[in-house]
């Protein structure tokens, strides 16, 4: 079986990403988790470019990498002074790794119009940077800038780089697409005739942006032609419209074409989860109708799918969405149907079948309360709940009864909001306060100091996010607004929703069904 | 030149994408929007299954579409019962359309196993169903569902399917990817083999989900084999993945092979508001890395890129922005470097140069901002406020000095909510005091009470979008919020942004930015 190494550019373009700062902590954990995954070399940074950078590669030879190669990231030397003479070449030397790449022009029209050197010079800087790099031990793999516009303009120019980075002692050549204009056959065709003149003893890299939506299809067809170094960024970030995204072309690779691109688990099953630990780093949610890896990728909401799926898997689902460590979900909506809600209510409620009357009026309710801008789809903890509640299966031992909270400047000081709650326990009444830095913090801290007297558990609870989003609602002069919640105890996540034209209304409601979620599966273990 | 014609389906399978719900107002937004644009066909929803669909159906004909087509949807009959009896297939008619989409199964597989009936009977439901709405009057497009997963398990039963539909009288049989598994080469291929077979009489449709990363791909090549109705959904959205993104598919076909896609203007223009008006009513934002029309589609963060793009657009663009209706943009952050913040402060204070001392402190005070946890990435408005006050060029005249909000139960009441505001305009210091729904409704009255009798021009100004996310911060026990707001003065949508622990202290800066944005604004026109 053909086997491609994977190259893992997350930190180095993927933090030219929109959006995307990168800590020199977040580096360290990400590349951990890279090579816990299995990559084979994980481009890290841009030392002369960045402080951080240059400090994320002190603080890594520590991090005892099991197996993921770090590269040191830079471009060849200036044009004028010496490979000798260059600060560039000398701060990527000062990285410390074993592999360097470096990236030069490809394309003759970048040559004189952006560097604006002679075609002579372009060649000369190329093989003297890689010279010097491999002098100084370097393994150093070359990154031919805008290839394949090159290749277009002028393929005799684009040629003459490549040999002048093979010649200068580059073990690998990576072709990019720097800017994401590539056209599939267009391109299997330049990788086919670059590989087929140069030969394979060069590893060919391969890098693709996704300007055209075409970055996944744009790899596998340069792999077909040639390439055997698969870069891109785990989760698809990078400059413009991201980078091939690995997590798409790692399983189209290995399930559709039967290439191995190794892993450390030898299977794809932490592809999921570690996409999901890249996004959460990155602080850039995983887009949840990303291929393979999102929430939505084995999500079903139509109710002839759903219908299918539970008689045949097979029958909408292009894979077993556990080969990628993912897995089937349902969608809860009016769309949804029978068959999908009795699912949920399942896991509520055990043995409960599809025939009985208590579905049709869930359905019911269901649609009420869709209708009062209630979407349960993003937290099923609420959506449990109100199943368990409705089926009478759970009901709370507590009522707040009475709500006051009042804010003052200055804000700065952590007793700036006081909150004070009344609350019905075990038949008694009282009334407690207590203070925070926010209106929900002071909210959340009254009700748990009554209600952790009663329920200890309720100290493992966490609120982990908190998201408020304006509903759009056209009619009517106040704006709704939805919180979600996510909560964690440690061991599980959930997450709940709040709807109300006062944002505090809203937290509320979140808030309280977070911990009477809490109360309820620990009563179900 | 060659002309293909779009047919999209965001208000039929679009709507099967997770959290989407359109009310029939939406849809009718959206019918009325791709006619402006001009795509042929609309598959515009499945009346059987929705009432919401057979009133959007009713209402639909008083719209006065100039070009598209409208296009009902529905599945073939059921097993056992005569076209002439099944209740689809009359409200399919009832909507009143002149053309129809019939969907059938097209994989022996999904025949046997999820709808359980036998292959013949299953070509019986194809061309009973179809000859059905041809003699009824209707123009007839077939689905063939799962058409490639059946081309490849039994192509034999895949093209007796297509030559079911073809002899009851379907003008046009679109070749489905039901499951997104479809890999390029193989999709070519099937869909060659299929036209060669059946001619070119037949308008030859496509239909693809994204469940590979290869939607795009896959439509393209299926082009290429012969297909001229392209389907997809105008941005993407769909069941689990979604589908076709024709605002990816139709740059690809007219920018990179030259196909004519149709359009009201005769080009591209319209293609990225189109895009973003969609996902406004659809409420789920366009990915900002979405290719052609995305937000960051042609923006420029790194150093060297901007650079570049300043010099010569080619240098880092596929195409120009603006053949799609988009525009180049530039990232603000520390990796922007002296030319993109240098933009940035010449649209706030014409004649800065680059070698101003100002540039230099205001980078290192966008590093200090951003280390704060403010990334005016998404809030510009507050960032030109921010250089604005930084060079000395915008001071406002009236200060906020006190703050103080109660929030009560019961939240159901517009006066829930009260707000204190003590305020210095002109010298004088006012008292004003407002009650809202929520906290942020009552201040914002509150402030606009006593700066709109100065500055009349406030009224303008009203809240479009709200957004809260908490900040990921490791270090420290109260994480901080950071609130976006939207405002609008209906010639001109701004983004603000405030940070604090506190949600209202966060809110408070948004808003306070928004009306100063608006007032400076205003003093430069």
């Amino acid at each position: 079986m053909e086997q491609v190494k994977i190259y893992d550019s997350t930190l180095r373009d993927g933090a030219q990403g929109y959006m995307i700062s990168f800590s020199v902590e977040d580096k360290l954990l990400i590349a951990k988790k890279l090579d816990d995954y299995g990559v084979h070399y994980i481009e890290a940074g841009y030392p002369s470019s960045s402080p951080k950078d240059a400090e994320f590669f002190r603080r890594a030879r520590a991090l005892g990498l099991k197996r993921a190669k770090l590269v040191a990231f830079g471009s060849t030397r200036r044009a004028g002074v010496s490979a000798e003479e260059d600060a560039g070449l000398r701060e990527l030397l000062d990285a410390g790794t074993e592999y360097t790449a470096v990236y030069g022009k490809a394309w003759d029209f970048h040559v004189k119009d952006v560097i604006q050197t002679t075609l002579e010079e372009n060649l000369d800087m190329i093989s003297s940077s890689i010279s010097y790099l491999v002098k100084n031990g370097r393994k150093v793999i070359f990154d031919a800038e805008h290839f394949f516009d090159g290749y277009k303009n002028n393929p005799e120019y684009a040629a003459r780089v490549v040999d002048a980075a093979w010649s200068a002692g580059a073990f690998s050549i990576c072709l990019c697409d720097t800017n994401g204009g590539a056209f599939m056959d267009d391109a299997y065709a330049a990788v086919a005739e670059t590989v087929g003149r140069f030969g394979s003893d060069i590893e060919w890299g391969i890098h693709c942006h996704n300007d055209s939506g075409l970055a996944a299809a744009n790899t596998v067809k340069a792999y077909m032609a040639g390439c055997s170094q698969i870069q891109g960024t785990f989760t698809g970030i990078g400059e413009r419209c991201g980078n091939a995204n690995l997590s798409t072309v790692i399983p189209l690779l290995e399930l559709k074409l039967g290439v191995r691109t190794g892993s450390a688990s030898g299977d794809l099953s932490a592809l999921t989860r570690t996409a999901a630990y890249i996004a959460d780093v990155a602080n850039s949610a995983l887009e949840n109708r990303m291929p393979f890896v999102g929430k939505n990728a084995f999500r079903h909401k139509g109710g002839a799918h759903l219908d299918g799926v539970l008689k045949s898997p097979e029958s909408f689902e292009h894979i077993d969405p556990a080969l990628v460590g993912n897995k089937r979900r349902t969608a809860l909506s009016e769309q949804t149907g029978r068959a999908g809600i009795i699912e949920y209510i399942q896991r509520v409620i055990p043995g409960v079948s599809k025939q009985d009357d208590g579905v049709t009026e869930l359905l019911q309710a269901l649609k009420d309360m869709e209708n009062r801008g209630y979407q349960y789809e993003a937290a099923e903890a609420s959506f449990e709940l109100f199943i368990a509640k409705s089926l009478k299966k759970y009901s709370p031992n507590f009522e707040i009864t009475d709500i006051k909270i009042t804010t003052n400047t200055p804000f700065d000081d952590e007793r700036s909001v006081t909150a004070v709650v009344r609350i019905i326990s075990q038949g008694k009444r009282v009334l407690v306060a207590d203070e925070g830095v926010g209106p929900v913090n002071a909210l959340d801290k009254a009700v748990r100091k009554s209600l952790e007297q009663v329920f200890p558990q309720l100290r493992q609870v966490r609120l982990i996010d908190f998201k408020v989003r304006v509903l759009d609602n056209r009619v009517g002069t106040e704006k709704l607004v939805r919180v979600v919640i996510t909560s964690s105890d440690g061991a599980r996540n959930w997450s709940t929703v709040g709807i109300s034209a006062n944002i505090i209304e809203a937290s509320f409601h979140a808030l309280l069904d977070s911990l009477e979620y809490k109360l309820m599966i620990d009563a179900q273990d």
